[in-house]
């Protein structure tokens, strides 16, 4: 590839076996084969991909570590050049009396947190792959998980990021501070559009004290609706949960029949697992109190009161995910959300659809992982129309299409579908007015 | 004004008398008298006010309350039309079950508060004008107040907004939950805005469970410095305050020699009010600890332990933008933001530039009131100089010229001459791709 030789401070990737791993992410979309891979270590080397992408007329595709779960990262038409970041220099920079953490796109997120966490403050976004994703991936696609029922999106926790731009050079938007209100927040533009702008190279983050005590709870409920109120029974009350997740009857009983051991013995028609994370919530009078609210509709409940035992119950939830992976490996699991005062309506909405599922998930925030385990026996066409109807039937109850992994390339068709032409065409307008050559990763989202 | 007459389902002023107060807000800004005041009641009056300030040109300026202090909401041009949005239709709605509430642009702040408040929910947003601003202004302007140091901006609570775009039509950008990853932030976009891009006619906002007890302190200190990474030591140390106050000892020597009665006893070299809302904040442990952390640097320190000590110890924040008010009638109050690593770096630089001020505000976010006591008599050149190298000072410390009042009319020009030119473009090109025409609000912000 000859345009690449004189790239300044740049590694470049040629050779179709080291550009293979790069047509994946964990997806079940697959990209082509890009020109190149390009791994820059400073702003001179992005100034003159920018100028060559211009020149050449080849697309630029960002990827962290490549644990997306929408296809965002992967290049799709025949001249792509991924730009892998994760040789983008600068260092974990923790300023106690700022509350802030400066960290560049290729930090692992667990290295964030772990920084925060060594000077006694906490970064809330935990996405699942948090042990191995990098912070510029989570910027990109705002990544959630468990907390955002609490601590809201990875958007939430950003105080500025620095991006590079279509006139090849870094601009940063925002101050360490979480007030500023100096013009619109291009930043929070930024977070969250997979890249379709610009790409973010660095991020200063907000922080908070880190939490001291933890009370964890498995609550098997005897009527699963009872689960449905519970977040507004709970925060009307004043108790607010840092995690808030549940697993239906179908997948309960899934469990049951086929999982290890230690499932066989879970009781109740559907389970939830609670987790507070304030101070206090190990005392007496808050237990007592939240006993309360939970005792009429539990059907056993296992509290842990030291770390071995919440670990034990989070095992629960990743038991879950794996072994209904590992039982149907082609499942197809969705990322929808539905305001938690219509779920009720939407898993009878899935009945009378005939949308055969099973949903597991952040309840606390309507988050729901629905999965059709038998993707992979079922008839291309008529998965593809479940599917659908699996998002109208969200979108219909004001809900959306994808709570935390993003449209990328997986969702890029039914959002362009069912979204309202109005946004689309806003967002085709904005990508226009900042990128009217099409450099930034085309082909996703819109 | 012949074209204003069919417009359908709205109240049209103008007659000179009545378009007068709109040229004010709490700016000291002054605009010119506009076309028209329109009072929209409905979208079918915006969408023919779309239609009319294309074909007529004439430009659409937002209003909520007028309690702005950016001159955000004031016409400039001779061709501009008032949207007073103070008769838009719509109810407040609390959602328990979504921890949500929906409410119009027009509701006042003070009622939304209210409504949470009545189900036992927290929406934390506090400007000054909390009691008389709209919602809508909040939303425009990315609003803030004292409780941002622990719970973030407007921006961090609004889940889904209304807004009415070029094209006419009221479009809704989010959904109700903090999760939602479909797409680009539009709505992030919007808010903070100041009504460049589009109007916000209503919105969805967050709640969170209202606190049930607070501790409430008055702080006065023996060296003013010790306050500087105050915020940092206890953050690190496990206390949020859900407000951190300061006054500078030039605010507290005024206060002292010419303040109420009250005031002349207030000892220390500078003061700070610290407050914090979570649970179990009044009790012994909690207070031992946190008193452990200020007895070091305290020369007397006041606990508030019932609401009435509590409105005492705010009555001395309030009492002293009243007094420097009052003794200071054409004063001048900044807001800019500087690090909190960076507080000492910044005083020592007002008193190297010869800056002669006074400041007091909000300490545990950096947003300072840095106060010009002399503006009214100080040649308008150098005042004019003055503010500039306020500015500078700021941004050169890695702050910015405005934390919560925005850009509008009153910092524009400050704002396009000391800002990275690649952002102003990047700003006018979203504004170009947005509103072509450039109907709404133009000569705001850029």
């Amino acid at each position: 590839m000859a345009p690449f030789r004189n790239l300044p401070d740049a590694t470049v990737l040629t050779d179709p076996d080291a550009l293979e791993p790069y047509r994946h992410d964990e997806s079940h979309v697959l990209g082509v084969l890009p020109l190149a891979v390009v791994r820059p270590r400073g702003p001179a080397a992005l100034k003159e991909l920018v100028r060559l992408a211009k020149a050449e007329g080849f697309a630029l595709v960002p990827r962290g570590a490549g644990t997306g779960k929408a296809g965002g990262c992967l290049p799709t038409g025949q001249r792509a050049v991924v730009v892998d970041f994760s040789a983008w220099p600068g260092e974990l920079r923790v300023s106690p009396q700022d509350l802030s953490l400066s960290a560049p796109a290729s930090a692992l997120l667990r290295d964030v947190k772990a920084a925060a966490a060594a000077q006694g403050f906490f970064y809330p976004p935990d996405p699942n792959s948090w042990e191995s994703c990098a912070l510029g991936g989570t910027l990109a696609t705002n990544a959630g998980g468990p907390n955002a029922c609490k601590y809201g999106m990875t958007r939430h926790w950003v105080l500025s990021v620095e991006a590079l731009l279509e006139d090849g050079e870094i601009h940063t938007f925002g101050i360490s501070s979480v007030k500023a209100n100096a013009g619109p927040a291009l930043g929070q533009l930024l977070i969250g559009s997979e890249g379709i702008f610009g790409f973010i190279v660095g991020a200063t983050l907000r922080l908070t004290p880190m939490p001291r005590e933890y009370t964890t709870l498995l609550l098997p409920v005897k009527r699963w609706q009872d689960l449905l109120d519970l977040p507004g029974r709970l925060c009307g009350a004043g108790y607010l949960p840092s995690a808030f997740e549940f697993f239906d009857p179908a997948v309960l009983s899934e469990l049951r029949a086929h999982g290890p051991e230690e499932a066989r013995r879970l009781p109740g028609e559907a389970m939830a697992i609670l987790e507070f994370d304030e101070r206090g919530c190990t005392s007496e009078p808050f237990l007592e109190g939240l006993l309360d609210l939970l005792g009429p509709v539990a059907e056993g409940l296992e509290v842990a009161s030291d770390e071995r035992q919440r670990q034990g119950i989070w095992a629960v939830r990743r038991m879950t995910s794996a072994f209904l992976k590992e039982r149907h490996p082609k499942k197809v699991s969705e990322d929808i959300v539905v305001p938690r005062s219509r779920l009720g309506e939407f898993f009878a909405g899935l009945e009378r659809l005939g949308i055969p599922s099973v949903s597991y998930g952040h309840l606390g925030d309507g988050n729901l992982h629905v999965n059709l385990l038998a993707a992979g026996e079922t008839e291309p066409a008529l998965l593809e129309r479940q599917l659908m109807d699996l998002f109208r039937l969200s979108m219909s109850l004001g809900g959306t299409l994808s709570g935390e992994h993003g449209i990328g390339l997986a969702k890029r068709d039914a959002f362009l579908a069912l979204s309202d032409p109005g946004q689309i065409q806003t967002l085709r307008a904005i990508k226009q007015a900042l990128d009217p050559q099409g450099i930034f990763n085309p082909g996703k989202v819109i």
